[in-house]
């Protein structure tokens, strides 16, 4: 399986991977999931979010059983897409290793009491149109029908037109209840993102939650001028606004213990004998809790205001993203972490289609370890021994889930 | 003329222009300079490194002169291309005037005993192959043809092959001796760009000199790594440098008397959520001597490695051009500020292939009041009874070059 997907969308100079929403690389990626489903005889449908899931209704269902009889459904699965230069583990892992560990219980003969499901989500990365996570967002409502037609990407093409182009038709998206009633808890594996489980000596571990996060755009507004000729103290050059902001942003993340970090940058007129007349900074910054991360933003942009009245630009600032504090639902997790032996259960600061979820259905996470911890990344690696024993992990998790009808041991309780 | 030349290569939403070598809005600006040329029934040429000539042989040439028997021309104009967003008069400004000055002597029956260029220079902004003044450079072999051969632009398009594409012959393109020799001197008219004439109440000026100036490309390497999940003390993030070098780079350039911008910036992988790998800045320094310019690139450049060791990222610089100091031929710019009545006599921070071709021949520069001093910008703007009286005085000053054989009078001296 890695064989065929390893080249898909992946950058000759870079070495990383370029596979966004509805690009020809991603299209390339669903081909591969659609055909693998074939290959076990999986039930495959594409939701009307772009998802997609490759069902199987059971050991012994009707004959005229279709996903959509689905009821507490095990659903396992990750995502397909990348961030710009992206690694070969984050996301792909998931569905990989989903399929790898269908094959396994398959062989081992494990009984299946309750339908399994396969998916692959939509645009998790965010790399397209800004927003992560929009195939789950959509699915659970959280984010609506209205909000992602307008979205946007870098040349103006709207999500539903690059939907559309790619031969999808955009018209159903929005949120779809029908089909999370189908399922009863979701348990997605993942490359850690973090050097964690090296430090505890562990190949696997299961995820206690995610920390608050967001994204905020920052645009410092000056004046456009030529470099050669304009006075210093004639200039209002928001560049110096943006380089005070962004070690203004390291400092208050290190004194709060969170993070802050300024990775994606765009210049009016960006050329290099003017002065700028609108640099466009955003920042992505994360805290074990709300109140910390919210209280870091604002001094960040408390900073920026401060020298930007000194430099005589202007500095506005808006929220794109947010994503309160996840506690993954304490029955599953329990469970799972249990059955796998008490390993590490451990907090993460990345977003997930998980995340999302656990506000409308219990889900968990599984993590291989990561020996550099280097994750968005052409360097993001894993050793093939813990993918393997990632494999076993998920294989014995979705084994317990399904040997019973468990709709009662599992606890649907507060997720949030 | 105006009107036909001011929407090409506009761009809609920022008002500024975008005229970039050989691009689309380049032709079109080359097609209204080959008419204009021909509504006067000037002989058009262009040149082998693709700049435009209209040539007028004097009140009475040989029935079959033509531009290759011109000796002693004086010869204006400037150029036509723009920065990115660029303002409408900087380079526009100097091609129309020497089209309506042209207009002028011929309107007062005035002597032309010396033949008459009018040139539009290729390339002077650098906007598209990062080195400015391309077509002068080139004519002069201050650029080889071999360096000229490996300039590409942003999308990897090599300089021959965009001069190709245009339907230019790139073949022939480097040093041009046979065509400088035709000429006596070469006068630039160019919008002011900064506030000196403003200052001094005077609509029209003459350059003393060109302030060295130079490119430096900065790339800061660091490590992408995932924004939510590396803590800050594994991160090696190629931003926070950039970061400190921005604010070092003002702060030296302040206390040398210099200027030094960072305007132009790409990162790499540019994700919102990922620890940049590659930030590459441009730096633009300029300063009234080159000992002052070098020792406050090398001050920068020092502050940049100092960060460098404690953000564990690497920098590496790069001299991309560098243009010494240009004091305009004296004889020259004495008897042109003289015969407009003691105008004021000032340098300038800004590059022009006047300042190219002072190595070669004698050249000034007519400046024209800006009343914001602003360029570089869709906000640059001048009065039009300001080019009016430029129109006028650039006029004067080919009445008093064309109105001998004044070789002896021009001092063709050293000219640094």
């Amino acid at each position: 399986m890695w064989r065929d997907l390893l080249p898909v969308g992946r950058d000759a100079r870079t070495g990383g991977y370029r596979r966004f929403a509805w690009n020809a690389a991603d299209l390339e990626c669903r081909a591969w999931f659609r055909a693998e489903a074939a290959r076990r005889g999986l039930a495959y449908e594409i939701d009307r979010n772009g998802n997609q899931w490759a069902w199987y209704g059971g050991s012994a269902p009707d004959a005229d059983w279709t996903p959509a009889d689905a009821r507490d459904a095990v659903v396992t699965g990750s995502h397909l897409d990348s961030v710009p230069d992206g690694g070969a583990y984050d996301g792909p892992l998931g569905v990989i290793s989903s399929f790898a560990a269908f094959d396994l219980l398959v062989e081992r003969g494990a009984a299946f009491h309750r339908p399994l499901a396969i998916v692959n989500f939509g645009d998790e990365e965010g790399a397209r149109f800004g927003v992560a996570c929009v195939g789950s967002r959509l699915a659970a409502g959280v984010l609506t029908s209205e909000q992602a037609r307008d979205l946007r990407d870098a040349d103006g093409t709207r999500l539903p037109d690059a939907m559309a182009a790619a031969g999808y038709d955009p018209e159903g998206i929005g949120a779809d209840p029908e089909l999370l009633d189908r399922i009863g808890c979701f348990v997605e594996l993942h490359v850690e993102q973090g050097r964690a489980l090296v430090d505890r000596d562990a190949a696997v571990g299961v995820a206690s939650a995610i920390w608050p996060h967001g994204r905020w755009r920052f645009d410092f507004r000056g004046e456009a001028n030529h470099a050669g000729t304009t006075r210093l103290e004639d200039r209002r050059d928001p560049m110096l606004t943006y380089a005070t902001t962004v070690l203004a942003a390291r400092k208050k993340a290190r004194l709060a213990g969170a993070v802050a970090t300024f990775g994606k940058v765009a210049v009016e007129p960006n050329g290099t004998n003017a002065i700028a007349s609108l640099v466009r900074g955003w920042l992505d910054s994360r805290a074990p809790e709300e109140e910390v991360l919210d209280a870091v933003v604002a001094e960040i942009a408390k900073a920026a205001r401060e020298r930007a009245e000194r430099d005589g630009t202007g500095v506005d600032v808006v929220r794109e993203s947010y994503t309160p504090v996840v506690e993954f639902a304490g029955g599953l997790r329990d469970r799972i972490a249990g059955h796998l032996g008490g390993v590490p259960v451990l907090p993460t600061g990345a977003g997930h289609d998980a995340g999302i979820l656990s506000a409308t259905l219990p889900t968990a996470m599984v993590f291989v370890r990561n020996p550099t911890g280097v994750s968005h990344s052409p360097a993001e690696s894993a050793e093939m021994s813990d993918c393997l024993a990632g494999v076993g992990a998920l294989a014995d998790v979705l084994a317990d889930l399904l040997a019973d009808k468990p709709a009662d041991l599992i606890d649907k309780g507060p997720t949030a």
